[in-house]
């Protein structure tokens, strides 16, 4: 599928390499372009950098570093309120309940990369109502 | 209307006398019994006391103590991992988006005490997938 | 609460008298007019008589007869392709998953009397996409 | 039920006398405050004055003058962009398909007061996704 | 993947070619076909000729001629009261509150080829309550 | 799409061999790996055996042998209870109000394979409210 030069970007926080590979192929099957980083610390960065550059945010919740998944999406809304912000994880799904922001979607481990794309897209697809 | 000797009962979160009146004769219309509560420190210890006690908890965001209603809802997540929630809130709407609990309503003050009963309900009649 | 004399009619299958009571003053105080019966055979007579006179189906699981609740609303389905369907229960929430018709709602028992009238309210109002 | 002096404040269009006053006690049983017009114009002029007074609107589809409910609510969005509108209808359901706003409610009349408090009460509730 | 000869139409109004392009690509990456015209003038000829040979409309606001998709989805919905309507739109999102038809979906450009067929999916999918 | 060794695997209930290879190969291109039955019996079968070991079912209504489509999701949901439930269907879409389970989708032949993929992603990615 044809990328057109102005794709959505959805930033990709993940540290397992077979994953990263995984989500970046469907991201990119889908046609969203994405940009992984590896650590919560290293997303919020890019975030605070310029957060407008991103149309999503995709999420692994252990991850390296201090900060888990749960933390950069409360970082990621609170710099752009609506931002779709998909989890993923093999682990933690009991504590989304508690843990997650509105709105929001987990999909838990093993998932297909079909999963991934119609996730994404039925978040950034949802009805504006403002 | 009757109260059935087992009616629901909520955990009311509020400060202001005047609200927590419209409040609990809301719920009382509706057929539910309220406890009320005016700081997120005294919530949680009924709700870590026994939490199978509230089938429901409705928060404001600002009450005294050091805790808000943010961190009361995410307590009572981890608690009771489905129970419904719903903020009331003045000033802090913008930040249910980074702050609240999935599946959680908000209600913007001034709300009619109709709000609260509908609310309330339609998360405890939420179909359960389970 | 007047009730219009064309007031929407619900259709109540429960043989339990008290909770027939509470059933029938909460319509009542939200403005539906009420026909309540106690055992799935009555209901499916007066559904097969006259369909189209029932607005909404409101009904326990375990009733007197040899019919359920599960059954009831089927047949009511099969006559009225989109009539609103409520199941109220106590014991059998678990077997809503694979017994229940789609687009209905599950009361767990002890309920409101508010959350009875919200369920049909909310079922009534769903958007006719048709 | 009390009403408090900043109660929320639902436009109605309505020409029915009777419906009107339906409409007018089912709202204020519920805490709302209304305000009744009987055509369309004299609805758009009062959004058209102050149109952030109104926290709803619940319309009729034939009403007096030119315009329709259908107008109306048009106009109602391009001035306050997320206003809640439920519209009321005995005989032009089928038109809602193709001439309502998005995210509206409609009402098949005859209706029960309290399905116009659960509609109004729905979308004032609806999680903020902004 | 495949088509099979019955695969479903989907009418498409879109007078830029790049963008006609990548959606008659991700449409028949979908499975499905597609019919492109570049004015509502033409599509709604169309879709009076013959409006059930067409399963979803999906369509720019801004296009030759002197319809908009506005206008265009008002028709498609007159003819056939449940099409699938999807619109996408580079400036115009604002207007979708007041200007867009009931359970219509919107696509702010610029978006990936997958947002669209999921969009058309998940609307052909929405369970029938009829 | 490369399969992760661990792809989420659907149940297939179909008997037309050229629907089931438009079926496997939509839902292999998601990355889902499948395993096809031609008959209700034989489907049960393998839910009895091993339930876990299916993430989703996808079942045509008129199969071979005596039991439907409706029977086997009733009775996948009995040992599985929130398993995602996707039904296909040419002619009996009208029974899905009184034979399908809560929560399931119902795919209306002809389809695209796009459809499918995203019926059961859209399922299996529901928010947990558990």
């Amino acid at each position: 599928m044809e990328h057109p030069p102005d794709a959505p970007v959805v930033l990709v926080v993940e540290d397992e390499p077979l994953i990263q590979i995984l989500v970046e192929e469907a991201l990119s099957d889908g046609g969203f372009k994405s940009e992984t980083v590896g650590s919560g610390e290293e997303a919020i960065a890019l975030l605070e950098g310029d957060s407008a550059r991103y149309r999503a945010l995709l999420t692994d919740i252990n991850v390296q570093g201090e900060l888990t998944g749960w933390d950069v999406a409360r970082r990621a809304r609170e710099l752009q309120s609506e931002i779709p912000v998909v989890y993923m994880t093999g682990a933690a799904a009991e504590q989304w309940n508690s843990q997650g922001v509105p709105n929001s979607l987990l999909l838990n481990k093993p998932f297909a990369p079909a999963q991934i794309v119609t996730a994404v897209s039925q978040l950034l697809n949802r009805t504006p109502l403002e």
